[in-house]
Order: C-alpha cells, then structure tokens, then sequence
C-alpha cells in the first residue's frame, strides 16, 4: 500500500481521525440494519430461482459479487487491492505504523446451491466494524485489514496463498466453476505466478478476528447469542475399501454370502456408535458409498465409502480410528469380508488464541449476551491464518443448524451482536499485547 | 415344420428308428465327453481374454454361437428353423403324431462377463440327449423339441413370445448388446411383427424339462449329484426411499442428525435378521444404494436402495415384507427419517410339476445319483413355459456356488450326471400320462 495515497483517499473520506480510546465505550455499536442491506444486495449475485445463491469461486456471479464488495470496502474507508491470490485486500492505517495488522475477514464464494450467510455475514460484519470506525473517527493503534478470502469453499484457496500452504499442483484441478484453479485466479484478477509474493510469515500479524455463522444448531437450540470457537477441528477422511464375494443374489442361500453391503451396513452402525461411545464433541460420519455390481439381484462384492471423523484433538481421532479398524476386523472376520482403509485427506486441528477467547468472551458479556464455547465443526479460513498469529472466532446462531443449504439462515439481531462482539474485541485487542 | 422334410431328414441323418420301448434300460448314457466338447467349442464365441464369456443376447458373438449351435441340432437329428422371437426350435417328429411336443431346452446369451455354464449345460444338455436318441434310433411317442431360447438374460424374451406374456412396449428397450429388442430379434434372424404367431396356448404341450447349473453352493457343499427343482421362487423388488435431512458433517453433533445413511445402514442389517429369522431356504438383498449428496462432509439427507425378496411362496414373501416395512418404520421413527416404499418388479413363483418331481427323483436313484429337493433362486425359461403345461427342472452342482462370473464352473461327471437325468426322464414322461 502506498502510505500517500491511503492518506489522501482516507481524508478526503472521513475528514481525519482521533485514536481509538484504552477504554472504548460499549455503547460504540454497528448498523446491524446496514448488515443486512449489504447482505440482501450481496444475495443478487448467483441468486437461484428457487432460493438460495451459487455464487461459487471464480464464477461471473462471484467476480460481480466481489465489484460490489470491493465498493463497499471502499465506502468504509479502507484502501482495496486485489493480491496474487484474488483475495480482496482492505487496508486502513494505524496510528502506529510500526505495529503489525490487526486483520478481520471471511469469505463471499459460495457452495453450489449454498445459502446467503456462510462468509457473507463475517464479511459484511467485518466490512461495517471498519465503516463504523470510520464514521465514529476512530483509528486503531494497529494498521487494520481486511480481507475477504478469494475461494473459501473450493478449499481455503486465497488463505492457503496467504500463509504459504497453497501447492502448486493444485493449480490443474478444475473447480465448480469450471474453470481451473490457475484459470480461475486469472478471472478474478490475480495472478498465479505471483503468488509467492503474498505469503507472509508467522508473525506477520497481530492477530486475526472472523466473525461466521455457527453452522450447527447448537446456539440455536440453546437459546445462546454467541459462540467462543476454541479452534477448528482437525478433519481426517479415509477411503473404506470392502471386499466380499460378489454373488447371485436368488440362489446363494444366506449363510453362504460374502456380501459387502451387509458388512458395510454394520460398519455404518458401528461407526456411529464408537462415536458416541466417548464424552465430547467429536463427530464421525459417512456421507458417501458405493456397491459393485450394484443391482437389484446381485449380492454386493465391493463397497467403497467414505469416512470423516474431526475433532479437535488430535488423540482422540487417532483413538476412535483405532477403535473403528478393531470393529471392522471384527466385522470382517464374522461376514468373510476384508476391510482396507486408505486416509485419503488429514487437516490438523487448530486452537484458536486462549487470550482471544477470553476477550471475545468478556465482551460479549460486557454487551449482556450469552456466550457458549464451542468447536468449530467446519473448516474457515482462520485455520489458514493461524499459521501466521494469534487468532480467534465468533459464532453467531444458525436457524435450525442449517448451513450449505438455501435453507440457511441467522437472524438480523443475531448478525449485528455478532457484529458488535468483533468490533469491541478488536479495539480491545488493538490494546493488548499478545503473547 | 413340413413333414416330408423332416423325415427324409431324419431318415437320411440315422437311418431308420425304433420307437422307445416302454421300460428303457439305464444302461442307456449320453456321451459326457461330447457334451464337454461341445461346450468347449461354444465358449470361443464371445471369449473374454481375462476368461469367461460376454455372449450377450443380440450381439455379434451371440449370433455366431446360435450358427454353431444350429449345426449341432442338425447333427443331433433336429430339424432346426428360427421362430419370430430368434428361438432356435429343433424337433423331432415322434411316433404318435398327434400327442403334444416333449420339450426340452435351455439358452445359450450370457450376461456381460459371465461364465460357460448357466444356460449352456442345459442347451448342449438337450441336444446331447437328442443325439443320443438319434444314434440309439430311439424313437419318442410324442414329438421331441429342443427349444434353445433367444434372450434368456435380458428378459427371457424368447420364452415370453411362446407364452404370450411378451409386452410390445419393450421393444425399444436397450439391450446390453447395445440393440434395442426388436432390432436384437432382427439381428438374430427374427421378425418382431410375427410374435403372435408362435405364441402357444396353455395345454399346448405334454411336458418341459430343462437341465441347468445350481448356480447356488448347496449340492457342491452337501456333495449331492442332482438337484429336484421344486419350482422357481417368486421374486419382488421394491426401491426404497430414505430421506432424512442433509446437513454439514462437521458442524452437526451426533444427537443432532437425521442421517439418512445411517438409517439406511440400520434398514439393511433388518433386512438380514428378518428374512434369516424364520426357517426356510427364502433369501432377501440389499444390492444397490445411492446417497445423496454423497460427499465425505455432508451427512446424506437421501438414500435410495434396492431391496429384494425371493421365496417359493409368494405368502411367505407377504409375510417378510410385512415385517420388513414395521421395522422400517421404527427405524424411521428413531432416526428422523422417512422410509418410503415402491414395488418396481414382480415374478410370481412357479412351482414344477408334482410328478415330474418325483420322476426325476426316482430317474437319479436308478442311476445311483444322490438327490436333494430345492427351489431355484434364479429365473429360468421354465418360468414361462410352465403357463403352458408341466415343467421339471433338473440341476447339477456349481462348484463353490459361483455364477454370472468367469469363475462359474461345473464338472463334467456332474454334468454328464444331469444329461442322464435328463435322458430318463424323458423317456419315462414320453410313457407317462400327466394331469
């Protein structure tokens, strides 16, 4: 960023700024009806006819999508540029110019068919916590940023750029737009020869704030206004492999059967059951299978599904994993079938800041809201970014757990507490020294 | 058939008959190692180069094996001609020309990637017994046929056109030779506008007998020679509809979901204890299932599974799926989801002849052969031609109970075994007054 031109651009503006108190008062709030004007225009772009939004990475819908988010970080003061990645950039300075960035920041793509709050909200939140700054003529200590992660749901793509993980091989795979990965960042105006240029390093931030729905019901069924995400859960997927006897379905008797399916049924079963056999938050889940030869009048030969467990202990993954290869053997042995597992996918988990919890916490009660904490079940860019420095994140209810779905949904009040519980864990961070 | 053909035919092939005598010696024996010659020669028509055949109806190999079939029935004594439905029709003019045909047959289609057995032991089977009639100038009361039925795999469609039951609205169904029905019939020398004209009527002939594989594991698991068919079970199939709730694997706790997968899992394990829960030799398949989204990360909010039951009795079939439908709605209730039911297939059970039964039975002790009464699993030609008069069904073992495969195998002594069957009791139905 050219420190002349944010100047100028900045003044012009807002007409100067005074900084941010040591104790900022908590009547300071948002526009939460501004949030969700931003949402409902935001929601255009990739509207489906039967509800909901496809606004997925680097289709026409999220490059116009983008344009008018990119206005909207304009109009809340900050300094916008694209990076290497398509991330969109917004930058706004500090009164101290040598601290690091206190960065804010989600999303905007979409899952096909997905739904108008995950990403939008904490992008549109984290977009009206710098408007509000502004208009209230208030400059944080640290430069503030934020950014709005070009293709969250193709996987953490723009993030991964940031932090350094992104693999150049990735580039061929050909993403729900249909373009490739490499295409893709070209469409939105990065460039993926640069990319090395963007990534920073650990240390490079103060600290990272993203504001998301839940996701899951749990806040909604609670009745709780806010969710303290003590990090996001480590994901290890395996692809199961059972083999049986493929066979006649009419004239092998039943005692005599190899058959996959059964098998892959108990293992369902007992999946479940491990799962919930042990204390705690952890989920498993198989979401996808197949049977060879599969028809009507053939007994199963061969099953392959697809195992996810997360949670965020690692160990205990590793502990229900062993549990579920003793059952499989055991299933296998009783039915003459063979299991075979191959991990096909492992994401770490990651803590997010103690520190930050406990302000995230502490304001949201100083605001008299509820506060739960909780595991973020999903994969967020935070993860990415809590390679680089101390993060934390904020959950705000889901109506009914419903995400990925045009059925989801969070309530305006919930979104501009939310909205309220980042602005105020900002300030409060922008007067903390971590670590 | 034009009977002056037939006769100068047969008289120039063998020379002159002798009718069969009343008791028929059990010395009398097919030539085991020819039928083995002949189904070594047969097995080069449509040969797979990893092993087995895919000598599916209407195809090109299927064409060339009925060219090579036909000169068999020649030189078996058969007067051979092509009916409307590309079933090859070999007879034999018996002595008391006005009793009604003793027919014998079986087909030579497979299934794609299938073995050497299923259809064509009883197809070179019959012909044998033909040949041996024919060199021991024996001589049926009634006229002999050899029927060798087109399309057996893919419908038996060639028996469906002589019952009558053959449907025109599946001519434009896509066979597995890539044809449609009545392009296939065509191909094969057929005519699909002249089916009326080899339909026969019930009473049309005396008796049916067709020897095949087991294609089960009990007569090779028991170590018995001949299996009595005590008819065919019914088949009913039913797709099943689970709907549950599709939701985000990660962010979803376990007491939370209404995962259509797992009650699926659940549905298929009742499906095993209920039709194993009551004596008997029915059997019950889950042989194909699809879930929706079908993704490692999303819990699936839809499964549709093949579901189908077997059994000789169509009121034990009633009864399993009644049992089947209460535990599915239990299952339902518990999970959250919704089970729903539609009967996309049904085969009514045909049982043999209660006579034909017992003569084969008595035929195989007189050879010294062990014996064991048993439905077939599997649909067989039999089925149909039963709405026109007494069928009998004789089976031979299947070692290790493997069809539809390449691995699917027989031993010649075994079906040397059921040819003599065959034989015998033919020849005691050609002196047997039935009904």
């Amino acid at each position: 960023m050219n420190r002349r031109e944010f100047n100028s651009t900045m003044l012009a503006a807002a007409g100067g700024y005074v900084i941010a108190p040591r104790q900022t008062s908590s009547t300071l709030k948002v526009n939460g009806g501004r949030i969700v004007e931003h949402l409902n225009a935001l929601s255009q772009f990739g509207k489906n006819p039967q509800g909901g939004v496809s606004r997925v990475a680097y289709s026409q819908a999220d490059l116009l999508g983008r344009e008018y988010v990119m206005g909207l970080m304009r109009a809340a003061g900050l300094e916008v540029k694209v990076d290497a990645a398509g991330n969109l950039v917004g930058r706004r300075a500090g009164s101290e110019p040598a601290l690091k960035a206190l960065v804010m920041g989600s999303h905007i793509d979409s899952v096909p068919e997905g739904g108008n709050f995950d990403g939008d909200v904490g992008s549109m939140g984290a977009i009206e916590v710098a408007q509000t700054l502004a208009e209230n003529k208030l400059t944080t200590r640290h430069p503030l940023e934020v950014i709005i992660f070009a293709n969250e749901e193709g996987g953490t793509i723009g993030s991964h750029s940031i932090s350094g993980e992104f693999n150049e091989k990735y580039f061929s795979l050909v993403t729900n737009s249909g373009k490739t990965i490499r295409d893709g960042i070209k469409f939105i105006g990065g460039d993926p020869d640069k990319l090395a240029g963007i990534r920073r390093k650990p240390g490079d931030i103060h600290a990272y704030l993203e504001l998301h729905i839940e996701q899951g019901g749990i806040l909604d069924q609670e009745k709780i206004n806010i969710g303290v995400v003590e990090g996001i859960v480590g994901i290890t997927q395996w692809e199961v492999k059972i083999e049986g006897f493929a066979n006649h379905a009419g004239t092998t008797p039943m005692n005599q059967r190899r058959d996959a399916m059964l098998a892959a049924a108990k293992f369902i079963q007992a999946v479940n059951q491990i799962v919930t056999s042990v204390p705690g938050r952890q989920v498993g889940t198989v979401g996808k299978l197949q049977a060879w030869p599969g028809a009507y009048n053939v007994i199963p030969g061969k099953v392959i599904l697809g195992l996810e467990l997360r949670d965020l202990d690692a160990a205990k993954v590793t502990m229900l994993y062993q549990k579920i290869r003793d059952e499989a053997a055991a299933i296998g042995k009783a039915s003459g079938t063979t299991f075979d597992f191959t991990e096909t996918n492992t994401i770490v988990p990651a803590p997010t800041n103690e520190r930050i919890r406990n302000l995230i916490d502490e304001t949201a009660k100083r605001l008299r809201l509820t506060t739960k904490w909780m595991p973020s079940g999903a994969g967020h860019d935070a993860q990415e970014i809590a390679r680089l420095g101390p993060v934390g994140m904020i959950f705000v209810p889901s109506v009914g757990g419903i995400s990925h779905s045009p059925r989801e949904f969070s309530r305006p009040e919930d979104i501009a507490n939310g909205a309220n519980v980042l602005l105020h864990t900002l300030l409060k961070l922008d007067q903390t020294t971590l670590q």
